[in-house]
């Protein structure tokens, strides 16, 4: 196979990610009028909305459609209804919660959709977990019927499985056995180390297609519960009133709304209010500007006015576009292999609106939220297959929150001077400022703030740029506080970035996503890192052999009545 | 590409792991006669000498023969000179450290060759780190020229790095920019966690392929010195002998002979005095049995006994016959995909020895030496891919440090009952013993016991296990306890382990190899892990893309003048 024959066979559709509720087409999202505290959140797969042709979404199974109506359920849960405590997902179906991903979709899916589309499925998954983990809210999965695949693998996102007795339903991973390939959400990493089945037995059940139901579900620790099926719907209910009860206090006050981004897509770029990006096909690369904050009005005078101004809300209409934004150009642009990161405002304004969100963190939940999406934007660059370069120029605004997101990059370059601001005028020179919202509340995947990364294991010097906050920075300090890779003069600037770019954009691009994937993970692992690193890396090698992707694969001949003819050399 | 295509493309040789010392073609081991303290260890490759036909090992590279003879340095420095405290690595080229791997020996290698290469030379380097964590021996890098690629690697796996400064000589990672593939042996992982080089200064370094030297190499702590050539001898020799001096005291006595190996094979077979394999091509597998010691002459009577044995010592004797037999069965057995081990002794005598051992450990090198071996030999089990499957049957000896193989292991069955000894009567039930050295003597690559792996979060089952050392488990008890898989009676067992075996070897080979690299590591990471989970799986993810293998790659058209084509495309 030659790489032009790779590019050939394989086309993908663009994807949107923002789909209208009111049209959902595979999930009901019902509050309990009963119970507001808990939240129904029903899979009712349309067999016919596949996102591409070719494939009927039979048994509850999902593609990338079903998952991005998920996403935006996990976003909506959280900022626009705040009172709920409990979350009960389950399925309409009778008898059959959900057989996991498509395989028809899987097997006619070129590699790069296959990839894209097991990233944002974790992202997902991993969003269920940090909604559990900081939103004070309870997930339960109902499985009134088997969960195969990812169908299993969602419900071991949330915090209780509760599994019906009926003598047929069962958990299964029956990747392995029937396709050939890895479970490809978590599903084997979460099995072990947030649900500790005992290794061997995780073995077992992995090569198992049929799964395991019943009383030896719990016992392996599979599940939670098993529940006759006359006791099922009582249950349920039970169990998602006690977690709702058991939760913390649900907040005051209502949930704000989540209109429809203003977006305009051309052939150039993607324009937001607060975020643009213009594509250079020719360079393969795209230039993204983040505009700050600008003048006082943006900084709401007291907390009752951040919830009027709710989507509106700088720092969540910036993340709300900027995370729109990541998703698009993975999904849809994928030969612009470098993304190059602006910010364009002034350091105070980013900041002072940086303050407002520091004083109310812990004490209102919009804050909160806020700030947990922004992490989570944030996590998705740091898995983002694309080489992140930023760009610190006179006029820009790469300060404490909006500095991670030159942190996120994989090398940061500072103009040292000015530029000429067209009429022989020099201006300021660009500069950066640390706030402590660099020192933890925005972590990366592997636990530890991207400042810690890039010191690890100079607590020193950590300690030492700790001191350093709320003060401007300039160029040649930032290079000596090592915060930035390197501080070209005014002279050299532009030739110095146009052949970094044009070097970067010349390297291999699977070499650079694996180097990538190594360097941004520096220190210790955490169940997410590790799902994205050790498992994810796996999978596509394992997506990319024969053995599951070529005619005579696993993969290709699932469904066929033909057993996959395997080269049986162990590698 | 189908599967058949794959397997055409490829021929692999056979290969023998244990070298002759006194015909090394590509290394000088020399002990300093004025300092007996301090080993030269000097690479000088003959490029007519590569494993394989088609390539010329010009500049210092290597291939997997080269590596061989590093290994078998490595124990022999261990075993053979023990007085050794400081191990200069360098160079007998002139200017010329190591240009790493032989780029056509890789484009030129199948890809389970390619894999299997680089899972041995990281066992290699990981072994030198071994020597310097537990043998108080100091491993200085001395490059006399530049190091580049696998070349800086084995550096990187040293305490101390110094770099000639002659305004040429630099190290570099070009596997990136130059080849499309990254640094196999751990360079991206060890620049950052070990070297603590700050990411973005490690992206950098790894996409310039003329690499770094001088002054900037020792701020970027690439390097910890760089010496000018007119004082290099001079400085080389006192670092040697500062690391000797400052290093713990050397052991007194003298080293142990490494005989050759006592092995004898057959197309059926592979079969040492101690560890047999019998070959089952037909059913994918091989049947690997351990013989434990036996009868009280086995167990010396005092720790001179021990020396005089050397080699012969039954654990010794016993960890070289299975480490040679892990070894040949990865590189020369690749479609014996699962491996069943068995032990034959009785578990009092295993313990006899390890009792030995236990009483002289941190007291006599020797028997810290052979601790230390059977560790590693446990981790290549740990990092095979291949499905290991214990089976535990009366008659076997899976007791303390033989227990480790059984929980090194995938599966294990225990047989519940007896087996008829032939003559009508009933033998013995199997029985399986824990002993101290369960509990942290032999850890994983992830730094855990493979019972804290096990029962990874549930300490109290740890602390449980812990008071039932010494003490014979039959196998309803060993299940109850969790340290069997499944016990199957003798009614049954024939029937369910052929069952178990034929369903393993239908499965996808490289699912299997994907999901065991899963789920054997579980709960933490370690630099180790991380080098084998993250870094191996990106890297054979990328050595099967045609961006870098296809006949328009970076790694095939490497030297021909003309550059690679790539698909554009980021996954």
């Amino acid at each position: 196979m030659t790489a032009a024959e790779d590019t050939a066979e394989e086309t993908v559709p663009r994807v949107d990610f923002d789909p209208d509720p009111s049209q959902y087409r595979h999930w009901r999202l019902e509050i309990d009028p009963a119970d507001p505290a808990v939240a129904w959140v029903r899979l009712d797969v349309d067999a016919a909305g596949g996102l591409v042709a070719g494939y009927e979404l039979k048994m509850n199974s999902y593609d990338l459609g079903v998952d991005i109506e998920l996403h935006d359920i996990t976003q909506r849960l959280r900022f626009c209804h705040p009172g709920v405590r409990a979350v009960v997902l389950t399925s309409a179906k009778d008898r059959n919660f959900s057989a996991g991903a498509n395989i028809r979709m899987l097997a006619g899916s070129p590699h790069p959709w296959k990839v894209n589309f097991c990233r944002f499925t974790n992202e997902t998954r991993n969003g269920i977990e940090d909604s559990s983990a900081h939103s004070g809210r309870r997930w339960i999965a109902a499985l009134n019927g088997t969960a195969a695949g990812g169908g299993y693998e969602m419900a071991l996102a949330c915090d209780t499985i509760l599994l019906v007795d009926d003598n047929s339903a069962t958990v299964a991973l029956p990747e392995v056995p029937l396709l050939g390939v890895l479970p490809g959400t978590g599903g084997l990493t979460r099995v072990t180390d947030k649900r500790r089945v005992r290794k061997d037995r995780a073995d077992v059940f992995a090569t198992r297609p049929e799964g395991i139901g019943g009383r030896q579900a719990v016992e392996w620790r599979l599940v939670d519960e098993v529940v006759p099926p006359r006791r099922w719907d009582e249950t349920v209910a039970e169990r998602a009133a006690e977690a709702a009860a058991a939760s913390s206090g649900a907040p005051a006050g209502d949930g704000i709304a989540l209109p429809p981004l203003d977006r305009t897509e051309t052939a150039d770029g993607i324009f937001y209010p607060h975020v643009r990006a213009e594509f250079d096909r020719g360079r393969g690369l795209v230039e993204i500007t983040v505009d700050g904050p600008t003048g006082a009005g943006h900084v709401p005078e007291s907390i009752e006015r951040v919830h009027e101004q709710g989507a509106d809300f700088w720092p969540l209409a910036m993340t709300r576009q900027l995370d729109d934004l990541i998703l698009r150009l993975r999904a849809n642009e994928l030969e612009l292999g470098t993304w190059v990161l602006r910010t364009r405002g002034a350091v105070e304004d980013a900041l002072a609106l940086e303050r407002v969100i520091e004083r109310y963190s812990g004490q209102d939940w919009l804050v909160d939220e806020i700030r947990h999406y922004f992490k989570r934007t944030l996590k998705r660059l740091d898995v983002t297959p694309r080489s992140l370069i930023a760009l610190i120029e006179p006029g820009s605004c790469f300060a404490g929150a909006l500095l991670e997101l030159a942190l996120a990059c994989d090398r940061q370059y500072m103009l040292d001077g000015t530029l000429d601001d067209g009429d022989g005028e020099q201006g300021d020179e660009a500069q950066i400022m640390l706030s402590p919202s660099n020192f933890g509340t925005f972590p990366m995947p592997n636990g530890l703030s991207r400042l810690a990364s890039r010191f690890w294991g100079d607590d020193d010097h950590i300690g030492k740029l700790g001191q350093e906050t709320g003060r401007r920075i300039e160029a040649r300090e930032a290079a000596e506080l090592g915060l930035v890779t390197d501080a070209p003069d005014d002279i050299d600037w532009d030739d110095e970035i146009r052949i970094m770019l044009e070097e970067r954009a010349a390297l291999s691009p699977d070499a650079l996503t694996g180097m990538e994937a190594n360097h941004r993970f520096v220190g210790p692992e955490t169940m997410e890192s590790r799902i994205f690193g050790r498992l994810t890396a796996w999978q596509n090698w394992i997506f990319v052999r024969p053995n599951a992707s070529g005619p005579d694969g696993a993969l290709r001949r699932y469904g066929t009545g033909r057993r996959a003819d395997f080269d049986r050399r162990r590698v």
